[in-house]
């Protein structure tokens, strides 16, 4: 069976996007969660993931003698393994949309990322409000994100960002939940896209599990001095 | 016919890899340069890019009415577009490593990237033999490229990452540049494969464009007053 191995879901982004992908498409797979207690060598988490990363970095897929690192592999291996899921857009042209937005999510939005890193259970809206006045290039992400949503939205007559699910909408899940622990704001229509994907049951199962973790990590924690 | 807009060949390692890829292929396509002269807003470039590229960047490939951004969706578009050209090894397995292993340049080696800007005209070791000296996450960066390359190498029995050419030897291309440039440290071993990614004729063409240009960009020349 395949097996993923992924950092604590209250935290990891990067593994919230193939967990999701593999659960919302129904694929089964055996969960392997590596608990982040630091990423210094030597700690549990480099020690534990050196048996199967070659990276040392979440997530890792592992399908027999097969190890697939790095979100976007593991997503074309995905899509490449299970066609009669439909990952991505079945559209040429849709699919390469699809994968210019997956790619710039991955090499972009660096503001977002590192002023409103991912806490699912958090609510921050106060420290959302003040990264949102004082920090320009979040506000930028922000504003790049509701673009390109908007677009695909009313290209593609929703609900999700390609019509049906996708790897583009598994991609942006951890923006979508980022965007509701600080509250940013944004128009009515992308809060109703946030709320269907925080619905999707794929996500919404992450997000139970991430709840019931209860695990506090300092260093990923810039805001809060315990839960 | 495909069109590729692009940055300055001396300086734009993003821009180098589709280009190699398209041109070491023998796919014909239209070269547009968007030369750097900033990238503030209102600038030459961004100026001429917004009339193509929503996010403002290069690479981006024109085919019709279809603009594919980031080159990892930009190489997957040309895999699946010419299907006959084997731009990504044909074994499955081996494709799903070579994606981890393009998806893994994508967002890592920072150190690097940052340390040993790519100039591709440029020869200093001094500045790479300090870099090298004093930056211990250079030399993790390299490391692990090492390990990368001579993993494969060594699975695949070269010449290339793979066998023959991918997408993959055309990511690493530019690293192969930088390692030129600053006169990094390596093995034998992995001095010639570099040798050989030079050599490609696709590779080879864009460096003698590149010395050709003899543009000097102060923003991407933390090394140099002048050629």
């Amino acid at each position: 069976m395949l097996q993923l191995h992924f950092g604590n879901k209250n935290y990891s982004s990067w593994s919230m996007r193939p967990w999701v992908l593999l659960k919302q498409a129904g694929i089964p797979f055996e969960e392997v969660l590596v608990r982040f207690d630091s990423f210094a060598a030597g700690s549990k988490f480099k020690t534990q993931l050196a048996t199967v990363s070659p990276t040392g970095k979440v997530p890792v897929l592992v399908d027999g003698d097969l190890v697939v690192w790095d979100t976007l592999a593991i997503a074309e291996y995905l899509a490449e393994k299970f066609p009669e899921k439909h990952l991505w857009p079945q559209d040429a042209k849709a699919r390469a949309i699809a994968r210019s937005v997956c790619a710039e999510m991955h090499s972009s939005f660096t503001a977002l990322r590192s002023h409103c890193t991912m806490n699912i259970e958090a609510r921050l809206p106060d420290v959302g409000a003040l990264a949102w006045r004082d920090k320009p290039e979040l506000r930028a992400d922000v504003q790049r994100i509701i673009e390109i949503w908007s677009g695909l939205l009313e290209t593609h007559k929703g609900p999700m960002l390609f019509g049906e699910f996708s790897i583009a909408d598994a991609y942006y899940a951890p923006v979508c939940s980022r965007i509701a622990t600080y509250a940013l704001p944004v128009p009515e229509s992308i809060k109703a896209y946030i709320d269907r994907v925080m619905a999707l049951p794929g996500v919404a199962a992450w997000v139970k599990d991430a709840q019931a973790e209860q695990d506090f990590v300092p260093f990923e924690e810039p805001y809060r001095l315990r839960r």
